[in-house]
């Protein structure tokens, strides 16, 4: 899958993927309408508008990128009916040709992690039968609990051909209450780092291995510190727009091959025509308003990429 | 709820939680059977098979203990049906008056967190009413991201009168690869540690905060410095029984005033009646099984602690 993912960088000239983390409050007003007017304003009815909102904005940017991100928290908050249309989200992107990678930032100790890997990446035994249960192409992965943590997630990417990405560095503010601390003189994100290069190590794909990690767009000084700890390892980068992330300091992210690094938008993308920039497209025409943002986005990060 | 947990660990003597952790694997044959042939081998049957167990061994251990875990890595790794078995015990514990601690492990950024609390603690809104998805009274959390993925869970505990544990030293074997690492000479647990305690200290019960953490019962050494470093902070401690830990090990993770710690056991309790111990009540007793192991295990403990 990670050969895939870099293809499809590649192949649509965008290293860039589209974070589906929808709030209600994202929700056109026509769109909730009519999901309420089926099945009142309920869980289901929350579910309905959610799916309906991202299938717009699928539709209307399935063309432009590689892949799109899912954070299924937004969904988790709507109980069951939320995760249905997590999982129809799933697949439909799926059928449409897009890389899914399933933001769910899982993690446990072994026997648990396991369970995780299979509910995102692999497929359960049931009797004589298997199944996935959401079948994710790549899951975000939280490295607290060392190896035992992530080589579940390892061996279910080996058998699935998916992958994943393990946070390193988080874009979030406090992120380096923990993860700056240092070690040995050196901060603790630069020891995860190590251990996801050598996890990913055993793990290679062509060029790149299939265990990532995360680094956010708002430590850019970091970025290119990690960036050459660990040249084999795809980077995800949340935290660009919305959070403060810009183009130039995304340059590092990239290897000198022009890969290396995928950069996430979610509320800039698809909550676009609530900014004054796309303001024009109207509520009613949403999905156009984030079409535009990705080809701004896809525009200025390969612009500062100089190409 | 924390004012209510330490009222049920006194009321039943029993600083003890069960672990609802079903592997297919652990279900007795007849249970499966009935499930197989009602829905087939599918998501669905494995659920109802998870679901009916579940049922057995609460209604055979509510009156002992005060609290039930339930791990939902096991029941996601059976997609939306899965979730549903979980929701459904959740839901049946809560009615048998039964404690609920969701083992979620869910932690992300600030938004992001404030929708897996939402999630799993609060409510969500959906036009002009409001819905509880998962509704635990108290869930664990990943404390990787720092303060911003901890501040939202701890909102809507003060709201929802509700609980939360934050992993601090976990019980696998690999957890010291990044929890025991020396900040400034000391254990990165330690610095966790301490920001529980700071987080606990504005969350006040009557004797104990409602903001506890996770240390296990593998490491006994460390069990006894985080419990003089926060002294008010509930100890949820897995790894009793199946993973090694001892009774007399856990001794130090108790105050003088005989609590702050509640000892879980998943598979030693669930799946009793596969050990040699328990074998006499055979697998269509297996409930039975569950109960006498309940029985011994708390009496293993209140005998280490000498009451």
């Amino acid at each position: 899958m990670i050969n895939k993912l870099v293809q499809e960088i590649q192949k649509k000239n965008a290293p860039v993927v589209v974070g589906l983390d929808p709030m209600l409050g994202y929700v056109p007003a026509h769109i909730q309408k009519a999901a309420f007017e089926e099945y009142g304003e309920t869980l289901e009815g929350a579910a309905e508008a959610i799916w309906q909102y991202n299938k717009g904005i699928v539709d209307a940017v399935a063309d432009l990128v590689p892949a799109v991100k899912p954070q299924i928290a937004m969904y988790e908050q709507f109980g069951i009916p939320g995760l249905n249309a997590f999982k129809k989200t799933v697949d439909y992107c799926k059928g449409k040709g897009l890389i899914v990678i399933g933001d769910v930032k899982r993690g446990d100790i072994g026997s648990t992690s396991a369970a995780y890997a299979t509910a995102h990446l692999g497929k359960v035994t049931v009797g004589s039968r298997s199944y996935a249960g959401f079948d994710e192409d790549f899951s975000t992965v939280n490295p607290y609990l060392g190896s035992d943590g992530i080589n579940p997630f390892i061996k279910v990417c080996r058998e699935e051909k998916k992958g994943i990405f393990v946070l390193v560095k988080t874009s979030n503010p406090s992120s380096g209450e923990l993860q700056d601390q240092l070690v040995n003189g050196r901060p603790l994100y630069e020891l995860v780092g190590e251990k996801v290069a050598q996890w990913g190590a055993g793990c290679m794909g062509d060029s790149y291995s299939y265990v990532g990690c995360v680094v956010g767009a708002t430590y850019p000084e970091i970025g290119k510190v990690l960036r050459r700890l660990m040249p084999k390892t795809y980077i995800l980068v949340p935290g660009y727009g919305a959070q403060g992330g810009k183009a130039e300091d995304l340059v590092h992210y990239f290897n000198p091959d022009g890969l290396g690094a995928l950069v996430n938008s979610s509320r800039g993308i698809i909550a676009a025509y609530q900014k004054e920039e796309y303001a024009q497209f109207g509520e009613e025409h949403y999905a156009e308003a984030s079409r535009q943002a990705v080809i701004d986005m896809i525009a200025d990060i390969n612009g500062a990429l100089g190409r």
